[in-house]
This record gives structure tokens, C-alpha cells and sequence, in this order.
């Protein structure tokens, strides 16, 4: 009473500046809760969809899986000794950054599959969670997953607060990121969907294992995240959350995810994270006006999508009052 | 209070007669629930896994999706004369069971391809729907889903009141058993894992579909399920149940989900089916002294391994009081 909306402590989104974003997120979740409004949408159907890099944490200047990927690299040197000589391997262990900038999609996946394979599931999960427990990322020198959003885990929380169950769906590696979603994002394993490889189960007669094979199973990107939510969900999101889409027809990053959630009945809500703050985090893609980058982006033909099919951009700079739980 | 136990109201089982097998399922209950006990599972934890063809419903003398299948090849002949000529189709549309009794492999795979692709996914689950709601099994003359095992839906019943998550993991395919299987079973889509085929998401400007590919994508069989159960669960499921293994180490059926389950710490329930109830069912597998049949079937070898390893044989004859919801 008095006091102005989104400052009030009942506030559910407390780092959202009031503006059309947040605006969105609360009408949204109005329409689909209350039993009186005509896109009322049952608890048991209730999905939104979040994809993970550059949209949940930042990505910039370089994935955190692709991160724990190169560390793996020099932590498998000494029993490669052929890759001093041999490409990409050779530029990962010079560290010669500007050099893996120009990685090939073709490179980073010969560098996946050698660090992510050739153990079991078990084991790998083991070293991912060493891994994101210990390595800084570059600029803030924190963990990587202190670099998450906060406004979006206060959407996550919030929907779930109204039934929703929230979903990861991320074209990267689904073992990956079920090594902290739980704890991190709240979201189990079971709601991660992601990229995978190929498994094998092996029982030599002692405890069988599943083993992580060098060859790729499902990429879920592009098109194939409406393929991996219909395979893992077998229902249509009513809200999804990206942030990137490059390639001819958009193929790659979260647009066919967007479109997807858009063409259901009722309320939908579709949303792109801008990122636009060079101060609080980092302002990279064509639509910010600044250099593109090797990461996942922002590109000028999908904020023409975004435009022509009414999806709410959020601007990082305007929409939110902090970026990170340790912003003041 | 006089009333022997298995007939007082409150029996969760009451389908089940007093034996073995039910009281390992009451135990397994009782120690993963009570927080007292060191065998004291997590809500979020408590996962059971469950085959479908011969454990959940009737799978003789053919599955019901194979039903579904040959119907298929019936209703699209007109616009396939040249299966007047070719092999399987024609051995399908001349009725000739006995020779379909012979199909390979193959054969059941170039059926399934041809009838279950070419459409959309929403196509694929409305045929699926009207398909199930009216086809009738052999024998019985009854709905293929009214021959859905009573002592078994209440295990799930009875799994699902005590905080397990239930899921079906299948051999048959994923989007026709989530079909009907919250319906029939009150297991949602997610918690369906099956065997897939490539999809392909399409989007021509109206409004996006996923088209059915006649391309096999994941065959959630033997190992598979393994597979299957860390892709879409990503946890240990402490209960299994299944009632099939055939083919070179079982390769083919549920063996290896069992023993993926018993692999887990503290309480652990495996449990097979024995299809040995000619007069209410079926009797079929060597292991009940009957010839062998074409389905999914309880082989000697598996029936060692269960005697190995511990895991429950349940006897359709002895164990369960009455087997359909339509027995007095």
C-alpha cells in the first residue's frame, strides 16, 4: 500500500526492474493459475523450458563445458604426448586463445569426444563435479556457476512456486549439466535435456557400468530441441527462455524452441536474453551493435524473429536491477 | 483384528495372494519409507521402473502394437498394391498368423517403419488413440488395455501413495505407449521411456509439426534400457520389474535392468512375471515346461539367472488372486 510495485516484499521477482519483461513473466503466470481465466492450464500440463548457456549463466567468453573441456586436455597431456604435434590439441596446449576462437565445429567435437569419453557415466560425473566446484571463470575469477542469473532463478522459483516444472534444455551435454542442476538451478536430473553421446553397458560380472563412448548420440540444438522436449517431456512447453539463434534458417540455438512453445493454445511466453551490459557482465552479438563472437549469439536475424513473431527481449542493461547474487 | 492378512481393507495388493512375492513387495515398502530404517530412501529418489509388454498387459500371442501395426498394413493397401506381391506385407495381408509367427527381425522392422512414419507426431498419437480405444485382443474379445494386469496396477498404485515415481521402460515405442499410458497405467509421457524413431521438425510457416522419420532412433531393449533409464531418469531405479529374456547373454528383454537396479545400495526389488497361467491367460516359455513362442519370453537362461541373483519370479498361477480387473 504506498509502496510501488516490484519493491513490495512479496515482490517474486525481486532483481527485475518493473518494464514490459517482468510485466510479462507475472501476466503470464496469472493466466495460467487462475482457474477463472480462459488459458487456465492445468498443474500436471504446466512446462517451461530454459535454455542453460547465456540464458541461465553467462557463456562468455567461452561455455563452461568447453572450459572444463580444454582443462581436461591439459590434464590428459602427459599420457598424449602425440598432441604437441597434432591439431586441435596443439593450440589448446599453447593456449593460444585468439587460435581456438577459430575452432571449427569439427575441432571442438574431436576435443569433446576424446575429453568426454573412454570412462563410465559415474566416473565422468566425478570429474564434473571436481571440476565446477573448483575452476574460476575468466574477468570475475569466481565459479562458474556463481556466474548464474539471478533474475532468471527467480522466474524458475517462481514458476515452480505456481506448478510449473521447469526444464533445462540445452545443446550441451546433458550428463554435463546433471552433475549440478539439482543443486544449482534447482532442477533435477531428470528435467536436464541435453546433448549426448553414445553409452554402452558393460557387466564383466562385478558392478555393471555404463561406458562413454567417442561418438555422438543426439544433438539437442536448433531443431533438435523440440525433438529432445517432445522425446524427454512428450508435452508442449507453454513458456521457453533462449537467447541464441546463428546459422542459415536459425538452425542453431533456441529459435525452433521458441516457435515451438508459440504454437500452442492460451497463454505463451517466449523470451530471448539480450546481453547488452558490458559493465555487470558482457555485451557481445550483432543485435547489440558490437563485434559477433564464437559464442552462441544474438544475431540480427533473430531479433527480426523475435520482432515479427512478438517474443519479449530482455534487455540484461535495463531489465535487470542485479545480474549475479553477489551484484550489490 | 481377526481378519487374515492380504483381506482386511486397508490390503494396498488385494489382487495378490499372501506369499513370497507380495511380502517382498510390502517389505520393500516398508524399508525404503521408514525414515528409521538404514535402507531409508528419498522421496526425490524413489524411482521404479517397469517393462510393459508381458509384465504390465497381455503380450500373446502378439503385441499389441504389432496388432496395431498389421492393421496398419490393412487400412494402407489400397495405396500400396505392390504389396499384393512383396514380402512381409503380403504374408500380413493374407492373414497367414502361422507365417507371421516366422517374421524376423527385419521383417517386424520394415512393417514398423512403414506404418508408424510419413506422418506428424500429433497424426501418429491420434491413430494411436482411436486404435486402442477399439481394437480387440484375440481370446478375450476384449480391448487390448482391459487386459492390463490388476495385481500389477496395484503395485504401481501402491509404489506411487508411498512417493515413487513409476515409469514404464519398454521395448515397444514411446510415443504409442504415451498414448494411453496415464490413462490406462496413471503414468504421464515423461515418465515413458520406449524405443523412438527419427523425428524431424518441420516448419513451413504455419504451424510446426514434428514428422515421423521410418528410421529407427533408439531401441530401448536389453542393454538398452540401461541406456534408456540414464538418459531419461538419469537416477538408479530401486525396483525393476520385467518378464522376458532371450537371445546370446540375454541381450534381448529386461535381464540387464534388473541387474542394473540390484547394482544400486540398500533395499532393492527385482521382479519377473511368469506367464504360467493357461486357464486365466496364457502359458507360454520354456521355463514353464511350455513350447516356446514368438514373444518376449521367460527363457531357461533367464530363469537361472534369476535363481543367481535372487530377483522374485512371480507366478501369474499362485501369486495373483485374480489377473484382470474383469476377474470375479
Amino acid at each position: 500500500m504506498g509502496i510501488a510495485e516490484g519493491q513490495s516484499q512479496g515482490d517474486p521477482l525481486p532483481s527485475w526492474n518493473d518494464g514490459p519483461a517482468k510485466a510479462a513473466v507475472l501476466r503470464f503466470v496469472r493466466d495460467t493459475t487462475d482457474k477463472s481465466s480462459p488459458k487456465y492450464v492445468e498443474p500436471a500440463d504446466r512446462i517451461a523450458t530454459f535454455d542453460q548457456d547465456g540464458t541461465l549463466w553467462t557463456e562468455h567468453p567461452l561455455y563452461g563445458q568447453a572450459a572444463f573441456a580444454l582443462a581436461r586436455v591439459g590434464e590428459m597431456a602427459p599420457t598424449h604426448p602425440e598432441w604437441k604435434q597434432k591439431e586441435p590439441f596443439k593450440t589448446v596446449l599453447s593456449r593460444d586463445y585468439a587460435a581456438m576462437a577459430k575452432f571449427t565445429e569439427a575441432d571442438w567435437l574431436e576435443i569433446a569426444a576424446v575429453t568426454h569419453s573412454g570412462m563410465s557415466t559415474d566416473e565422468f560425473v566425478g570429474l564434473v563435479k571436481a571440476w565446477i566446484t573448483t575452476a574460476k571463470a575468466p574477468r570475475f575469477d569466481r565459479l562458474y556457476t556463481d556466474l548464474v542469473f539471478q533474475p532468471m532463478l527467480e522466474v524458475m522459483q517462481y514458476l515452480r512456486a505456481n506448478g510449473f516444472r521447469t526444464y533445462i534444455v540445452t545443446g550441451g551435454g546433458q550428463e554435463f549439466v546433471r552433475a549440478y542442476s539439482e543443486r544449482v538451478y534447482g532442477v533435477p536430473p531428470e528435467q536436464v535435456v541435453g546433448s549426448s553421446i553414445v553409452t554402452t553397458y558393460v557387466n564383466t560380472g562385478d558392478k555393471p557400468v555404463l561406458m562413454r563412448e567417442p561418438k555422438p548420440f543426439f544433438i539437442d540444438d536448433g531443431p533438435g530441441k523440440v525433438v529432445g522436449i517432445n522425446m524427454f517431456i512428450g508435452k508442449r512447453p507453454q513458456a521457453a527462455f533462449g537467447n541464441s539463434g546463428t546459422g542459415v534458417g536459425l538452425k542453431s540455438g533456441d529459435a525452433q524452441m521458441l516457435e515451438w512453445a508459440q504454437a500452442g493454445d492460451g497463454a505463451r511466453l517466449m523470451m530471448l536474453v539480450l546481453h547488452d551490459d558490458a559493465k555487470r557482465e558482457y555485451a557481445y552479438g550483432p543485435a547489440t551493435g558490437l563485434p559477433d563472437t564464437t559464442v552462441g549469439t544474438f544475431s540480427e536475424a533473430l531479433l527480426l524473429e523475435a520482432t515479427k513473431n512478438a517474443w519479449i527481449v530482455i534487455s540484461m542493461k535495463n531489465d535487470w536491477k542485479r545480474i549475479f547474487a553477489f551484484d550489490v
